[in-house]
């Protein structure tokens, strides 16, 4: 077997053994384009192997998606496919495992009219609701990874021959995921300890309120009563561990809905629907955003915000050292999945109801009343820079350092 | 543009304007394996530049379907997702156009138990009961077309060298689907025409029986009163013309059910499911199969006549004459799409509702009254050869020939 299909094999398994933590007699959903069809075809195999009971592919092809965009009529981007909706929530329902494997290029939608886009989030949002609630609250379990395509590996490394762009992108997947590491498995055992000691130490500070303060950025984020810092693996309704994303590096928790205050600019480039969104200012009062700058992309990102009425507010609060692996490798992605993992960010849109002590069992209008933020959206943008300062302030009003320029600070 | 891709072109365009006849404002359903991504893509543009409202492509990968076979467990080849069945069930009431892009290889089943094959189809069968008749009665705009895969390309082309298979394969069904034509749409109509000619002669002539004489087969089979012959074009419930099979050479009616008596063997080996059926020789008795023998797969072709009581039936008639073009491309493409076109045949299973006269407003017990047979499978198998005669019966009794040493004798 060649260094590469070894550490390809190793990442499948890490997938369905650590990823979705597949159980035997359970159904996986996969999500995919068809730009990793051997490594999907892995996934499938392992997963039979470690006694899935059926293993559904939904394959999806990027330029069938971009012909849609450019050719459609304006009145399908307000459908989303009903019976893929009810699929994914009865399978949901029933306890499967639902695994995304992300590739597309950030660049695939450019040029499309946003508001086709704007539209059909709109309409896959409304349509996936009840499927969400599973995923957000924590009931099934769930991963999203990564795999290569060609035209996001020139992206990422527009300067390497392009012959060896998709292998380096590979490489960089392979690293980010412990895949490349002799056990990777027994890895990723031990990183999930040590998030989990951070999420500890902050869940018995319970702080109020934390203050960001960076070039472009002086902000204030309430944190509800009761909420609750989380990291790395989670747990099911049935008590299975699973890790949502691979890879991780941030423990996060949700802000207080209307506790919102301040300035925050952006430090890396939000990839959202295929287009790109830079250089942007977020204006935050009681919680609601109600000022908008961007130098690249700001019509998207006005379009992602007037959503609904909940994407004018935050979901997420997640913290990230600046000295993460993926911060290290010095290598911007342009996918959230990696590049959240190399800053501290925030999410505008839905909180997860996991966050908050009791969330799990608590209605929408419970979860509204206890500050938690609902949407049909949640869309990470990175905030962290080496310049960073983060203070913890207690119920009392007494300030602590949580991070300074960029590092964890306890 | 590559005369190659010159001719994939027209290809996509047949299938799109002849095959489907898409319309204006109309969804297209398209199911199809991974294997010719380029190609479907083509397919997509043209239906949409076509006025599609909207393309949905349903990929499907036959490792990921044959490791299913390998490595899950008995339960779940008792079902079919019932979404999928459901999604093409309103679609169909919608007036959605289906087609289907088989690749398969006809190995690709080898090897696996016949009883989870055998399973799978009858749950298959039964989730797509409703669908099937919106098919059968063509209701609704359908084609099947083919594109190469590798596997299959081996398996029709073994003694070429690996790098020209493909190519071999793709300029073999451009010739069978008149794409190399100067005008293939033209050509199509010309064509359609042609097996129309026929079609209203033998529409004419009412004959009561058809006695078939060749080595190994004397069989007598008997029309039911109202039979229609039907060939090339349909018309569908709207009155848009559409192509349900391209290739196809045929003109074809309904036996009754209860009047098939004899013997017969078949000229040209069957992939039924992934297996190849050969060899084989079934009796009837008052249309009933009442003795199967086969030099291969045997067993697999009494499951296959074992799936419901009107499996035990025939369902269709068809004549297609010797010098067919894709008989004398001597070429055998392990593949019904294309073999049926070079020969005689006659199916087992349910019957076309469109061949008799009114039947497509008639329920499912008028038809079985009207001898026409139902069954959840339609499987053609070849009997022709240039030793075939086929006497036509007229209500009189009077002996006419059809068919003389497999061409037709009119
Ligand atoms: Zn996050
Ligand atoms: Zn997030
Ligand atoms: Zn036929
Ligand atoms: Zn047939």
């Amino acid at each position: 077997m060649s260094h590469f299909q070894e550490q390809l094999e190793k990442y499948a398994e890490l997938a369905v053994k650590v990823g979705v933590n597949i159980q035997t007699g359970q159904t996986l959903f996969i999500n995919t384009a068809l730009n990793s069809v051997e490594f999907i075809r892995l996934i499938v195999k392992k997963a039979y192997e470690a006694g899935a009971k059926n293993v559904i592919v939904n394959w999806n092809d990027d330029i069938v998606s971009r012909l849609k965009y450019d050719l459609a009529p304006d009145e399908v981007f307000h459908e989303f496919p009903k019976w893929r909706a009810k699929e994914m929530e009865e399978l949901a329902e029933q306890g499967a495992a639902f695994m995304s494997v992300v590739s597309s290029s950030p660049d695939l939608l450019k040029g499309v009219d946003p508001q086709r886009i704007a539209n059909f989030q709109k309409a896959a949002g409304t349509a996936l609701h009840k499927y969400r609630q599973y995923i957000q609250s924590d009931k099934i379990s769930w991963t999203v990874i990564a795999a290569p395509s060609a035209d996001w590996a020139k992206k990422v490394f527009p300067d390497a021959p392009a012959d060896e762009q998709i292998d380096k992108l590979w490489e960089a997947i392979f690293q980010a995921t412990r895949a490349d590491q002799e056990d990777p498995i027994a890895a990723w055992k031990k990183h999930d300890q040590s998030l989990h000691e951070k999420v500890d130490y902050l869940n018995k500070k319970r702080y109020k309120q934390l203050h960001y303060k960076a070039p472009g950025t002086d902000l204030t984020i309430e944190l509800p009563e009761g909420h609750l810092w989380v990291g790395a693996g989670s747990t099911n309704e049935k008590g299975d561990e699973f890790m949502a994303n691979m890879p991780t590096e941030e423990v996060f928790t949700v802000p207080h809905k209307l506790g919102v205050n301040g300035v925050v600019t952006n430090t890396k480039p939000l990839s959202y629907g295929g287009n790109i969104i830079d250089g942007f200012t977020l204006t935050f009062e009681k919680g609601r955003i109600v000022d908008v700058k961007a130098k690249e992309g700001e019509e998207i990102l006005k379009g992602l915000i007037e959503t609904d009425e909940g994407s004018h507010y935050l979901g997420e609060v997640a913290l990230v050292p600046f000295s993460s692996p993926i911060s290290q490798s010095n290598i911007l992605f342009y996918n959230t999945l990696f590049d959240e993992n190399a800053s501290n960010h925030i999410a505008i849109g839905s909180a997860y109801a996991f966050c908050l002590e009791g969330g799990k069992n608590m209605s929408q209008a419970e979860l509204e009343a206890k500050g938690l933020n609902t949407s049909i959206t949640h869309v990470d943008f990175m905030i962290g820079s080496d310049q960073m300062d983060i203070d913890g302030i207690t119920e009392s009003g007494k300030r602590e350092p949580v991070f300074r320029n960029g590092e964890w600070a306890f």
